[in-house]
């Protein structure tokens, strides 16, 4: 175990490694925050995310020059945060935010041949639930052009800060408010592109999750 | 210049170095995930920052491993992410999303002295504005277990997604819905703590944000 997990462990990230709150941490948030070493140096790159049983999915063009130094297997780390509010304490120290986060350590792999088109589906699916079925399949050149990884988790930790401000006796006692600011992401109603024909209806799909926010 | 920037602005994250993009993106995301090396290996960590100038403010508890890995000057990256909708193209090769991402590569430095409680109103004005004049001043124990960080950015990109679908001819005339679905983070009513003492009003930093979503 390297030395980077055992300090997170037994300092900052220890609440679980609860698989489930993982994975709808992810199906929520979509996009994580994936870090690297280039020539010693780190980066970090923003990319949706699926989850695929214990592993998650990643996409993009095969021109990226960052997935493709992911496909090399080099070392990875990933984090993928949901911030849920806002703790307005009675002092600026006690102030803090209300967050879901997740912090993950692997490698990806290409995923190739007919994995990769299910694992397509899966990607899609993860965004907009049933629009496979509205949609027709990749072609070969889509297919050519994209690269698919997945990333394998040897560890990850993920950490819920729900709590109500936390104020001295001496705070307590004063006259400032002290609450919480909830931060909620909304879908808000869906807009046709601007070249849609005529005469086609929103599709079931996208009504469901406009609907779901 | 280094190799991981070369190719980031060549290929990627090519829209601009726009300070003001990025400013208004980090005042608006708040969250930012900072990678760093640890032992060779790549950790990624989400946290509040604060633009400051052309440097960015970030704060925690001085009993904080990672914090403290930063202190002591490490190449960091930090990437600053808002997505703002899911584009649904009549192909799921078309299919993306709308964002703005910021990337940037530096090194923090620990901020003391006065210019400690200077930059810890500045990060508490950045998460609600017009709280500094609301509480206490922060008291010597409570710098004192507070570790603050000034990253300086050496380099940074700043790309947006913005665009409609863009289908191919061929799938433009077929019968498949296309648009986007918007996605926005609101505030909701603020929640009083439990043990708010009656007759406590909503201060006016609070409301004015909430009034603001």
């Amino acid at each position: 175990m390297s030395s980077r997990v055992i300090p997170t462990r037994l300092a900052d990230m220890v609440d679980s490694a609860d698989r489930a709150a993982l994975n709808s941490l992810v199906a929520e948030v979509v996009v994580g925050h994936f870090g690297f070493s280039v020539d010693g140096l780190p980066v970090v790159m923003p990319i949706a995310v699926a989850s695929d049983g214990d592993t998650l999915l990643l996409h993009g063009s095969t021109g990226s020059w960052w997935l493709r130094q992911l496909a090399t297997g080099i070392p990875v780390s990933m984090a993928i945060t949901a911030v849920d509010g806002l703790v307005v304490a009675r002092s600026a120290f006690e102030s803090s935010m209300h967050y879901r986060s997740g912090v993950l350590f692997g490698r990806c792999v290409a995923v190739e041949g007919q994995e990769k088109v299910a694992a397509l589906d899966v990607i899609t699916e993860a965004l907009i639930p049933g629009r496979t079925r509205e949609v027709r399949a990749s072609l070969p050149k889509e297919l050519a052009a994209t690269l698919v990884l997945r990333m394998i988790v040897d560890e990850f930790s993920v950490k819920v800060s729900h709590d109500w401000p936390e104020d001295t006796a001496a705070d307590l006692a004063t006259d400032v408010w002290a609450g919480v600011i909830p931060l909620v992401a909304v879908r808000s109603e869906p807009l046709p592109a601007p070249d849609l024909r005529a005469g086609i209806a929103l599709p079931e799909s996208v009504r469901r999750l406009a609907i779901s926010s």
